[in-house]
């Protein structure tokens, strides 16, 4: 590389309100930086535009915010061109996840990802072999958990993560329905990616149209857009139900943080469970094992509000739910 | 047993609006029904007062609704006084989760849990070592997973499950913070209970106490409570953070249904996880194995949106935000 090479890079010129507008984004031509002991210089053949761009564009983010100047982040495929580590030779073909919006990147050789060409090309390593196909596998498989038979929605099903998900779970034998804007994306998930059954959220029916496609209820909802369409979905989730919060797209361009709750899941990865305790009467006896030695001990105490009487049960109750007793409530006959 | 004998019982008289009013309940006298074979009848001498009879008063909910003229629904412990199942004898002390607030009830005899006066006395078998403990026990160890060194969150920290949640969460390591309304409950908590504090919810300073109080955020979030409690608690959860649905109670007495989500998420006993795939790279080399093997074969199949040059990044990005592509949006360079 000639030491007066420069690098053309995309950098936030701004901070985007609601959708980002082009005066949001500048180009710029910087001197290009060169690797240090242990890095790798390549030069990016495709870069990708991901969602969570946005994300990153905002104020407070669940990684360090993107300041202004900043190159805009994107999974980046290239070419090594200079090497400073024994791992990489110029020539190889190589998948930097922080590479960005520019021609050239400099990455820590153990952060980067090989490509194998001659299982798929360069940019496939960015889409169906590359994070958009991880992430869909991984949250599908490992956290949605489906079995032949059960019921898969996918918000964003034409995207590129949607796509592979209903594309793996019709792979595993489950019935798989999409949700997408407009005819064309219906059209093109069940044609070409197999769904089942396509939902366009954007018709006046879409409610009823969800009903109709998921007759028996939803075993996993695999979530990328959050928003109105999440409302929609939930309640016709059956017990025992995943639901996947892997984007929330449809909330990224509000002025407002989205719903603490939600934005919270997704970013901090959080595990929210109901339960109700007569699924697990399996666990009574290592739970009498335990509490009975803990209460016998005295390592655990229990308070009781006892009344007495029938009828004392009726104000016990409406004392009880109005905050005013503690401990367990019981009547004694 | 007479056979002219009667049974009393209090019975729903008319469907609450918010908090039930005595008025809505009704205690009447009739006969009593003699057990079926394989059943047995027991006299009741406790039985408890849930907050989830109040849910199935509502008009709908996740069990059969409780209709005009039926028994309110609870735990009930007490002595078989006839039998017609060789497994129980008159004398055996027994609990009967659907005893319901009654003198006597009827209930199939595999239905009914064994109790040992010798362990703890009958009452005892409600609420420690009955319903509510095996809530807090599955709850918090199955469910919620803290480990030794974790900051546990439980709100109606001085109810049954709560005070049972917070001392088991202290056995096991963890420092344990609870949520309860006034300073009365507080102290109980702290010193009856061993909370290494608690926080109180009506406080016009709740939501700094709170901080105060999880100064390095919130691991396990034991929520019996919901609301704005829950809204207030989200923000400090830390990354990787389970949160607990075990009760809605305070959303139990509103006029609507509470929002559709989370009371899908209890009744349906819903998962729901938050995930970002880089926390999933060690599943890189199966991903690669299986995505390969489908993408050669063609049994999936990915869509590209390409756009050529850096500068096309910024209007393509846009049009990606705003719903216009499909599949993934690659810049080429």
């Amino acid at each position: 590389m000639n030491a007066a090479a420069v690098n053309h890079q995309v950098v936030l010129a701004a901070r985007p309100e609601g959708l980002p507008a082009p005066e949001d984004f500048a180009v710029q031509s910087v001197p290009l930086q060169r690797p240090a002991d242990g890095e790798v210089l390549l030069r990016h053949s495709f870069f990708a535009l991901q969602p969570s761009a946005r994300l990153h564009m905002r104020a407070s983010s669940y990684r360090a915010s993107l300041g202004i100047g900043q190159v805009i982040p994107g999974n980046a495929v290239g070419e090594v061109v200079e090497s400073r580590s024994p791992q990489f030779r110029p020539g190889d073909l190589v998948v930097h996840r922080d590479g960005g919006w520019q021609e050239f990147s400099v990455c820590a050789a153990p952060a980067l990802w090989r490509a194998d060409a001659s299982i798929a090309p360069p940019q496939a390593w960015l889409g169906v072999l590359g994070t958009s196909g991880l992430t869909g596998y991984v949250g599908l498989l490992d956290i949605g958990r489906p079995m032949a038979g059960e019921t898969v929605v996918v918000s964003a099903a034409t995207g590129s993560v949607g796509s592979l998900v209903g594309q793996i779970a019709r792979l595993k034998g489950c019935r798989v329905v999409g949700i997408a804007g407009g005819a064309a994306k219906g059209k093109l998930a069940v044609e070409k990616f197999g769904f089942d059954a396509c939902v366009d959220y954007r018709a006046p029916d879409f409610a009823s149209q969800l009903q109709a496609a998921c007759p028996g209820g939803i075993d996993v909802y695999f979530d990328n857009v959050g928003g109105a369409v999440r409302d929609a979905v939930w309640p016709h989730m059956k017990q025992f139900g995943r639901v996947v919060v892997c984007g929330l797209i449809s909330e990224y361009n509000g002025a407002a943080a989205p719903g603490p709750a939600w934005m919270d899941l997704l970013t901090k990865r959080l595990s929210v469970r109901g339960f109700i305790v007569v699924d697990h009467l399996d666990r009574f006896d290592a739970f009498v094992r335990d509490m009975g030695a803990w209460s016998r001990s005295g390592a655990v105490v229990a308070e009781e509000h006892v009344t007495d009487g029938l009828e004392s049960a009726i104000g016990a109750f409406i004392g009880m739910l109005n905050g005013q007793n503690h401990g367990k409530a019981l009547v004694r006959l």
